[in-house]
């Protein structure tokens, strides 16, 4: 059954740039104990942003899956202290693809995997699209990619990645549709 | 820009019971050298399994994320050597919610976190349902809980897990709604 529960202790068995891994012990309410080895992440925020003509999409390697050219959302890490979420969502935003925003809207706050991971991703929806500039991290090989949003359903099919699915998905549930 | 690679080393720096951590190092085809520290992960699967009228979900505690009662789908880990996902996902559906399924369907598979796990989960529809009987993890605790199909807006509004989300909104995509 499922069950409150309290935790009792812990250690750092690994501590990387971008997460930590922890073995850590949790008491149930029936007194159980249980250890759990748990993947801390600081979060991350994913974009959906379109114009109602065109959606941004941004395509990057990403080597921890073979993949040199994954379909995504624009999208970033909540790495800067204290940074609310959409405030990561806007930086983010105007870094990959040079974009401000009229109008925001929170879509979904999930975790991506949670039974070892506390990664949390946060998914918004942002309209009213005009040119902004920012500082892009040179080390990132980013490119964009406009689709038309008239082809929404052949985009969420090819689609691999977690946060990128909920959004379009999502978007598709609004009435965006081919 | 996006970029095909090639590995070129790595080491194990951590080893758990359902995941590892290495850092590996990558040359991408413009000559440039990576360093990635990957979370390497079996992977897992679920199921949306419905009769038309009801849904079958599954509420667990979660440590990792501090929830006593995650709403997910019926899912597992690729935890057996050789056992093909789709297989897996039969298994499990009997040991969570005792049913088998007479129509098996693949609806998404996707990377939870690309950024930093290798972890790929398979997402499948069930249908045709029957009651199956299957011996349960006596360490798992799990609640099932059957939901109405016609509430299926709501219960995407309360889920918080990847898996789950992608594919209730995919079923939402196919035509289920309030």
């Amino acid at each position: 059954m499922s069950s409150r529960f309290e935790p009792t202790g812990g250690e750092t068995r690994y501590e990387g740039k971008i997460f930590e891994v922890r073995r850590e012990t949790f008491r149930h309410e029936d007194g159980e104990e249980a250890t759990r080895e748990i993947v801390r992440h600081q979060g991350a925020v994913g974009v959906v942003a379109h114009d109602g003509e065109s959606i941004w999409l941004v395509r990057q390697p990403r080597e921890a899956v073979g993949a040199p050219d994954l379909l995504e959302l624009p999208a970033g890490k909540l790495d800067v202290e204290g940074e609310a979420p959409l405030e990561t969502a806007k930086r983010e935003l105007a870094e990959e693809i040079g974009k401000a925003a009229e109008h925001w809207e929170h879509l979904h706050s999930f975790y991506t995997s949670p039974g070892f991971s506390d990664e949390e991703c946060h998914v918004y929806l942002a309209t009213g699209l005009s040119d902004a500039w920012a500082a892009t991290d040179a080390h990132e090989r980013i490119d964009v990619e406009v689709r038309r949003l008239a082809e929404l359903d052949a985009i969420i099919d090819e689609v691999r990645d977690s946060k990128t699915l909920i959004g379009l998905l999502e978007l598709r549930r609004r009435g965006f549709a081919d």
